[in-house]
């Protein structure tokens, strides 16, 4: 049987799942996904996500790419993974593309959301879908050095891994805007790619800004100083979704 | 001490509940929260709501009121409790009313909405929180349907249970409305009060009109009938909020 290259557009609660990536410990979406993949091809199956989200943080549109046999239609292919694969994880589009097409090396660029809920009491409704965060925000501040981590930047320290050789810390932030919605604040960043932990990292200082324990001057030099340090706050992964993967 | 009577507004998310009402079986949104009271208080709290909401059944705005001896501001008061409920229940107001003041007795109506995720996929943001309904809705029908069951009549057909002698059946539905939002539809209904089941079963009985199974006159018949029949059919749970209590 001919072998197709399938790009799934994924949405997925995070909650209850230790990341994207397959990993020894703890239950991830990629190995939800490949064991309903596998049992449709009645073989295993490789699914490439665009990167990996970590444990806790959602996605509105993961995207991941796969080769399959199976001669389904996309259409009754979705329905047939939807309908074994848990609640929280839903293929929302699949289409058939380009062999070349590979949901990582193609990406060329992401975009992530981040939401505060702002309110006195916290949304029971929203627990699971933002930072609770009632103390006040200086939204102008956080605007201010917003436009100070927009660009291209050595992200070192305002991420959180070692780098691996191979890698650049260079990233181009292309978009960095903090806007207010339903008794909260939406952080908008697009990026050409991120780095392990870097919107979480660039909305932690961002609030540390907001909250006025952090200027705009100190913002610049923990910026530039290409090594995370103890001032580096990283905010919790529950506020956080991937929201679209740019090709 | 001096005892005040306190009005506390409340959110929660129903998911995890055997509804309202402190029953012999399950966990009850009015047994966390006496137990919560109860502890401050260091005696046993009687906390009486505007009525009960079932199993699964979500509140934007219940209120309930309860006599208190604490002389904790409302402000700490609410502090308080927060920390020590769970995250799925919040009070977002507390108010010392008047010692005739009663959530029950005092209300003088109720909005109620329901939430439908007519997406071809389930959001799995919205899941907990809508009835997923795929297939296409006579807008137009329900609309029609829903000025059929505005106004006073006797809900019997119209709702659950097997009424007490006391309770009148008659009952006036002042709005019932349907919007589209966000790939859904909000059906609002504002009424002096409901009987059991009754919001679930009008909205089961519009989305009935919606499929074309059910048609205008058939509903016709079927609100006048007195006596729930098999032909009538209950929402789920899980869309359904309780959105404000009317005083």
């Amino acid at each position: 049987m001919p072998t197709r290259n399938g790009k799934l557009t994924l949405a997925y609660d995070g909650g209850a799942y230790a990341g994207w990536q397959s990993q020894p410990h703890g239950v991830t979406i990629q190995q939800v996904i490949e064991g309903v993949l596998g049992q449709i091809e009645k073989k295993p199956v490789a699914l490439h996500g665009s990167g990996r989200t970590d444990a806790g943080v959602h996605a509105r549109a993961q995207v991941a790419s796969c080769r399959l046999q199976t001669p389904l239609t996309a259409r009754v292919l979705r329905h047939a993974i939807n309908a074994h694969l848990p609640t929280d994880i839903r293929v929302n589009r699949i289409q058939f593309v380009d062999a070349d097409f590979h949901a990582r090396f193609s990406a060329i660029g992401k975009e992530y959301r981040y939401f505060i809920d702002t309110s006195p009491v916290a949304d029971p409704f929203r627990r699971g879908y933002s930072w609770h965060h009632p103390q006040p925000l200086d939204l102008a501040a956080m605007r201010r050095a917003a436009r100070e981590l927009k660009g291209t930047h050595d992200f070192r320290a305002l991420s959180a891994n070692p780098m691996r050789k191979i890698d650049t810390p260079i990233r181009t932030v292309r978009q960095l805007t903090i806007r207010e919605r339903d008794a909260g604040l939406v952080i908008t960043a697009v990026a050409n790619g991120f780095l392990y932990k870097m919107v979480r990292t660039i909305v932690g200082a961002l609030v540390k800004v907001g909250e006025g324990r952090l200027g705009i001057d100190g913002l610049i030099r923990l910026r530039d100083a290409k090594t995370r340090t103890a001032q580096v706050e990283t905010a919790p992964a529950h506020g956080l979704f991937l929201w679209r993967v740019i090709y």
